[in-house]
């Protein structure tokens, strides 16, 4: 095996094996040590595939934002959205919530670690990361650009983003367990609500947010 | 000074001691080693006084529960709210929700105590603490009551709660430098664009959340 193909190797390992530390442990419990206890290697091995440990997480939470990113496509409905129908847009929104909560109830720690994970002070995300996190937005676009026809571009990304916050907020805070726990059925119904009703508010919003369609 | 009062007085300069700890550094900063050097005294001595470091953290976030309150009771606006007008009600939410956001921004790491801090497995959340938190909801059922009479009093809690999640999750992703970072103006209106959008959607729903009022 030639040295880049171990590099590879190694790498790879050590990727499933902070992986399964994070999804079974949480992020806090990522240390170098057990690491390369898991893999068999150096502990110094694992500074030669990745600059530090925060590398080697976003690595494991890229995997994570590519399972959450399949979950929230959904089972082919991207067609249907498109089709400008205010009211499957709505329900597209309140499906998308759903499946948001879904995906972090069954997997708890390797969705909290997407959020608990900061890089180090004054070290910026690598772009590639960002993108990967962007890309999540563009599912909440979608349905806005047949809901809001009218708004402009950049309104419709800050509008989406706080959408998936206040969603992302509902569904953290609703499956801890402090502040505002909810059983499952009521969380599910309670972000039905929430979501259905900012989506009829904007619909009837008096601002550019309105759209060209009639008002259901 | 009796033995009580000595115990008093090193539990009150404890807090202190902690509470500058997490206003300025953060909880993670929270360390017994560092508490006894602060405050003067012998490691052990912090547990004649506290259970544990974590009743220590309860009692601080008790004290930053008490000024957020504070700060959401805003300027004597309690007996406007109970005036059953439904615009008021509207524009009292979309009021607490920034000034949710102000205290967050004015106090990042006491704030963020609030939802960071967890209670070691098994064991509950005390009483008066959980009491605490839930005062909090009582400033978005208020105007909820005006806007949503015939709601009954568990979903008019349970949609309280919701909507505090959707702003915290706003607010927290908002302020964040990851994931969803923006810019104070931008944030601000984003919220009060979500909040009243949710409303006024509430208002229109062809549930029972339908008030009795007639539609704006």
């Amino acid at each position: 095996m030639r040295p880049a193909q171990r590099r590879e190797q190694l790498k790879d390992r050590l990727i499933a094996a902070a992986e399964q530390v994070i999804a079974t442990r949480g992020l806090a419990a990522v240390r170098a040590r057990d690491l390369a206890q898991d893999v068999g290697c150096a502990v110094g091995a694992i500074y030669t595939v990745f600059p530090d440990l925060n590398a080697l997480v976003l690595a494991v939470n890229s995997r994570t934002l590519a399972m959450l990113d399949e979950v929230l496509a959904g089972p082919g409905e991207k067609g249907a959205c498109a089709a400008a129908d205010v009211a499957a847009a709505a329900e597209s929104l309140v499906a998308l919530a759903l499946r948001y909560l879904d995906f972090a109830h069954r997997h708890p720690r390797r969705w909290r670690a997407l959020f608990e994970h900061r890089m180090p002070e004054g070290e910026p995300i690598p772009d590639a990361h960002v993108a990967e996190q962007a890309r999540l937005f563009t599912y909440v676009e979608e349905p806005l650009r047949s809901l809001c026809p009218k708004l402009p571009g950049r309104e419709r990304m800050l509008l989406a983003r706080s959408l998936f916050s206040a969603v992302h907020g509902i569904v953290s805070l609703g499956l801890e367990e402090k502040l505002v726990p909810m059983p499952m059925p009521t969380l599910k119904q309670q972000l039905a609500l929430v979501v259905r009703a900012a989506v009829e508010g904007l619909l009837n919003a008096p601002s550019s947010a309105k759209p060209a369609e009639a008002r259901r």
